[in-house]
């Protein structure tokens, strides 16, 4: 087993990413997860066969999945996390010193289990401001009003256990969980693969009817597919590329020294620059 | 042979392509060109096995080669390519209707012909401002005063013919060919491409040192390594991202219509924001 196959278009288009040794494997309730030591990449977690993340590369994902959105409100303090279960993004949030909570509501524990096993640099599952809850990311927001500052939507690809974070229903309840000033942040797939542009125009569409404010954003992520990944941020007023929002980021960045790897003031902003063929996907 | 296998990083990293019909393949002086029908991107050019573009893809490189330079530059007339073979980057240079002549300078007439033969929608070779010479761009340059305003350095790796466009001779040529506001925009790799960053290094340095204003890009191409490209801009004045330039950009790509599908006025500023990462490489 020499090399892993993520196939991601059309075709034989893929990516292709040397393994060493298989650390984990297990198929859980929900999906197969496991974990390669690899040639170049460090650990790698694949769920069905697919590239969740490598300890070299996951640094884009999770500090674009967090900072935008952390900086962006006015004074985060309670933060949810829906899926992210392999503590990355949790591990971000958690640097932003006013986060009084953070809640990760992950639906398979197998994916947190094997984050802590085989990727301890990864997670951050011991600081006494993170709970992780091992419920459905849906069924959990029912009936919540106003509790949280920030949501993110760290979930895999809207295939199996993930279809549903693609919808307007979930997305009404968001915003039903959201606090005033809520922002809320998702994944949403890569402009390049054309089998998942229905899914990403409906979520773009049901944040876009449901929040004042709704933005694509865009990061380099060379082990997903085509190297470009669209997430989605949106919020009941706040405007991330407002000057109140770049100064509290460059107020907020003194503090954090040189730990990001990806996220600075102009990539707050530049990611927003969204090209041509990606704007006419949503129309 | 099923898939084209593109090796860019240590180890097994690599992309793969679905073929279906070699068209074309033919070892010049030079390298080994061929061009291949495939399953998804259109037609695909490899040099010595390296793919080069798509007819799917190749409206990224060749937009953000292009645009980013002669909207900086307040009346671009005289515009010299070295390299670009395939006519993509004088095809777009040829949209600005005020530049009066176009001087295509390629080493290798094989990779001309491929273009003409078997991508016919790349070039725009018949237009009338455009002159193809086949000849070394280095000895080209030579004793050359002010007589370009724009130069566009669209060459292949730093391996191979192309290895001396990364050294500091070849800029101090390129600016003195530029004119008083003269803009040079050049192709610098993949930031994830750790082996190549001796050579990204060494032309930022050069032409940090040789000019008032130099600038790194980004641009999101999914058939290169990772998926993010880098650029360099470089010029005797004109900042990229001063209001002069935008109000340009605006005004010009209203004679554009719809034909461009990556580069927009939020793209041109938003492609200077670096991230973390790769600005360490240039330490």
């Amino acid at each position: 087993m020499p090399i892993i196959y993520n196939e991601y278009y059309n075709g034989l288009t893929g990516l292709t990413v040397g393994l060493e040794k298989l650390l984990f494997s297990e198929k859980s309730e929900f999906q197969l997860v496991e974990v390669y030591e690899t040639d170049t990449w460090g650990r790698l977690m694949t769920i069905d066969g697919m590239v969740m993340l490598s300890e070299k590369d996951e640094f884009v994902y999770h500090e674009m999945m967090t900072h935008v959105g952390l900086f962006s409100h006015p004074a985060p303090k309670r933060v949810l996390i829906i899926g992210g279960g392999d503590g990355g993004s949790a591990r971000e949030v958690l640097r932003h010193s006013g986060v009084d909570t953070v809640h990760m509501v992950e639906i398979d524990e197998t994916v947190v289990r094997a984050s802590k096993e085989c990727m301890p640099g990864i997670g951050d599952f011991e600081n006494p401001r993170l709970t992780v809850k091992y419920e459905n990311g849906l069924t959990y927001l029912d009936g919540r009003h106003g509790e949280y500052d920030v949501i993110i939507i760290d979930g895999s690809d809207p295939v199996g256990p993930a279809v549903d974070l693609f919808k307007k229903d979930f997305y009404q309840k968001c915003y039903n969980a959201l606090s005033d000033n809520g922002v809320l942040i998702a994944q949403t797939e890569s402009p390049w693969v054309t089998s998942y542009h229905e899914s990403m125009k409906s979520l773009f569409d049901a944040i876009d009817e449901l929040f004042p404010v709704s933005k694509m954003y865009l990061s380099f992520i060379p082990l997903y597919p085509a190297g470009m990944w669209s997430m989605a941020f949106a919020s009941k007023g706040v405007d991330p590329l407002g000057p109140e929002v770049l100064a509290r980021v460059d107020k907020g960045l003194a503090g954090f020294g040189d730990k990001l790897k990806y996220y600075n003031k102009d990539v707050h902003q530049g990611a927003f620059a969204i090209p041509n063929f990606v704007r006419n996907i949503l129309r």
